[in-house]
């Protein structure tokens, strides 16, 4: 992960039809083929959601597991997330299951104790261009998810990229996750337009998030589908074990059994694209065994 | 094709799940479960460019002859079409490839000559609402598509439907193309989620244009794969025998031999959904034979 | 009013600081340096509604009596005006009051009933790039005041007036009422900027239209005195002598007391911008002595 | 500045018509009735610039010197301006003429250095929504201005603001400078409609950035004053010595002779308007006797 040069990475983003970066994550390669899947709860609620949350993502083949405990959200008297504790909770039910983990961090001082559970961090729309959190991000060991803005143009995402490229740390994955429009019947509009502008201009991996971009649990499939034909690298999936319950988004939150049938459709569609899903993550990370 | 009553036709529109409408031009059904494809050039130039376009376009498989005779277009000073000439050589190159054909009216005044010649009648983004051609056209025996408005709400497009619905003309398809946002790097953003939505909201058929969406021609090929993965009921798609000396829109047209790769895409990806290619529209229609 | 070669009037638009075009409507000016307002009901409901708004508007000080007969509604199932009749009651109750008329033309085969009695034609924001129309009401010796689209750019506004001002029709008013945005608590986002905008590039008159532009009859007061001070011509404004019974867009009408309320505090903010308002329409119009 | 209840705070916020809230800015108070105006270039470059700006905005009659030390660039390759060191030439320049300082922080780490030598802590656009930043400034004893987001809703914006009060801190102002829309012909689209509605809504002041919200230097003057006109607490205007020179938005600064004319203007207007600009910061703040 050694830092590349500014004019480096700048001819690197812009070289259409160079070869994929490839992100890894413990043994899970993003962009590299293979599809993967990163599915689990919008937010760890307690040890008993998030291990069964865990635990049916990983039977239906998901790669790694997604769960926030640090929650950006729009209210300050809104559910906030449990923090360190829901740290611990998502680590234990992903080692459990023998999945790396994604997570979200919010700011440079909570970067220290999310690194010590997550295997992949995330940085959420809101924070596309909190260039004090991309340029700390940079300067740490593990690989970035970096969500788009609601509302950033496909070079500002670039560019926001670019912080973290040139500050070190060249394990960046982009994850689309809708754009803010006029139109209000959905939550976000899904571009999968930019998908397939981005993947022919960068060679960073890309990465669909069909629940934040709908709000709809019903719209996820066909936008799964239709993410993996547009050229993503994978998908970033809500799957709660009771989504009426959840205390965070649960109308865009698939059961487990609607993830199940999500992954059973992927399969045979990748493969009539030339492409599959990449394999389960390895038992070994962390153990199911 | 009789007037069904604003009440049946609303009820209609809101019920979810209920069986698709099928509309059908000649023997081609758009929303019978078969995908079905309307290609061509964005406006008739010449009989050659027409006539080499429509032979292209039916060996590859496509099931209608779409291109523009009269024009809509944003500068006064632009090419306004050929009118009534090109709709002349545009039913001309259809029939001698056994096509149907599908044609953009602008106005009332126009509704005579486009119907002696045209199979389908499209009416524009930037006439979506337009109420006075919608009535009008839902006085007339043929089938409709309806582009979505460049800035319409789902809801907003529904109801542009209604008027050709409530006024007498059942035959309507929509067509998604791309809405106006933010982002200026596509001509527009391709809204799959959007497109998702209307299934489930309409019985009636929805084409997606992947040349419009994106005004780029290598993107049409992942947007076009992604908007059967979705669940649109077919496309509507730019070829032309030479994009770069078109007259109109040219850096969105897809080659005869880029369209004929995207069709022989479409075929394992349509079977991977449990769905299939309409079979090809019949020769005893204008007749290759 | 002689047409102007495309070459002159492409020329004009794009000077910046060139003299304005002067607009005339009777003996009403715009573009002049007055500052001119037009107001009246969404739709013509009725004689007695009509004339009260007329009077009402009059007393005042308003320049123009606008009102809607054929109305442009999204659903097919709203009302949708009284057409020739609400054509007939609008000018009586102008004539009676002193004013010239202005009102919404839909299609070409509208244009000579309206033609009858109006003395400016307004198109509509959703009829911005119907360039049939466009293109008919440049044959037509009255007035045209465009509406912009609600995602229209001001590059493509002042290419749909070169299609009036082309096309033979040099009397051309712009009026901004409002883009359609992301923001979901007013109606539209009145776009000031692009007015200040257009004044600098085209010598075309600019009104606002602050009760489209916001949906909220609270908001026309301070959007108006804005418009005002941005440099805008003139103002559209929606007066309802009972908004709280209108059978169209109520919540956005001024009563009779609001409006004066509003031209009383016009006058002294255009004369500390160096302005003034226009003086009355002349009784001669149609003269209410 | 003892924190207010949540309840409490909710409720002032959604109370149409309450009296407004007064922030103290040293001797100078904004939402108290008198027009406030910051002026400053985008970016502190040199001591001698920030001085010769502050010395223009002083003797013009601004109340506030605003500058920027840490500046959030899109690319990580632009000029990132001189942090601390930029803090010292700004707070110098101020004192030398009387004017307290307005300034943005970008993370927690700054806070302290930021604090140390600013009046007001400026939150930028993009950090709307960093909560971690917003907490944090909810704990500094010195007043925000809270930027609404690029693509921020009113009641988003105004649900930032809530917890920077809920957390302790009741000296807010916002700054409406432009939301992101289609329209490319300006940086941004000012939203003085939402500006109106916010000020029924809500009782906290609302300034007005027309520099960024233009993009354009030619544009500021007619859209400051329309801020006035609907009903805005104070500007928030770049002002450069030297514009063409500049390292950062040289294309919107005033130079001092445009923002001494902007100032020249806004008083008789802000007089018709029953308003008047803010007595001039006192001498005893820093003193420039």
């Amino acid at each position: 992960m050694a830092a590349p040069s500014p004019d480096a990475v700048r001819k690197a983003l812009s070289v259409p039809g160079q070869a994929g970066r490839v992100v890894r994550i413990g043994p899970v390669e993003v962009g590299a083929g293979p599809f993967v899947v990163m599915a689990g709860p919008c937010a760890v609620e307690s040890g008993a959601q998030v291990e069964a949350a865990a635990r049916a993502v990983a039977r239906a083949g998901a790669h790694v597991l997604r769960g926030g405990a640090f929650k950006p959200r729009t209210s300050p008297y809104a559910f906030q997330g449990l923090g360190e504790a829901g740290l611990t909770l998502l680590a234990q039910a992903a080692r459990a299951n023998g999945l790396p983990v994604i997570t979200e961090v919010m700011s440079e001082a909570q970067l220290p104790v999310v690194c010590a559970h997550a295997d992949v961090l995330q940085i959420g729309a809101r924070n596309m261009q909190n260039f004090s959190l991309l340029k700390a991000v940079a300067q740490v060991n593990k690989p970035v998810l970096l969500k788009r803005g609601l509302s950033a143009t496909l070079d500002e995402w670039l560019l926001a990229a670019e912080y973290v490229l040139a500050g070190g740390n060249g394990e960046v994955m982009l994850c689309e996750r809708g754009i803010r429009t006029f139109e209000p019947a959905l939550r976000n509009t899904l571009d999968l337009g930019g998908v397939a502008w981005v993947k022919r201009r960068s060679p960073l991996p890309v990465v669909v998030d069909p629940s934040h971009a709908t709000g709809d649990a019903a719209l996820v499939l066909p936008l799964a589908l239709a993410a993996a034909a547009a050229g993503a690298d994978g998908l970033l999936v809500e799957v709660h074990p009771a989504p009426e319950s959840a205390l965070c988004d649960g109308a865009q939150a698939l059961t487990p059994a609607a993830f199940s049938d999500l992954m059973s459709r992927l399969g045979p569609l990748l493969q009539a694209l030339g492409r599959q899903l990449a394999a389960p993550a390895a038992p070994a990370l962390g153990g199911a065994a």
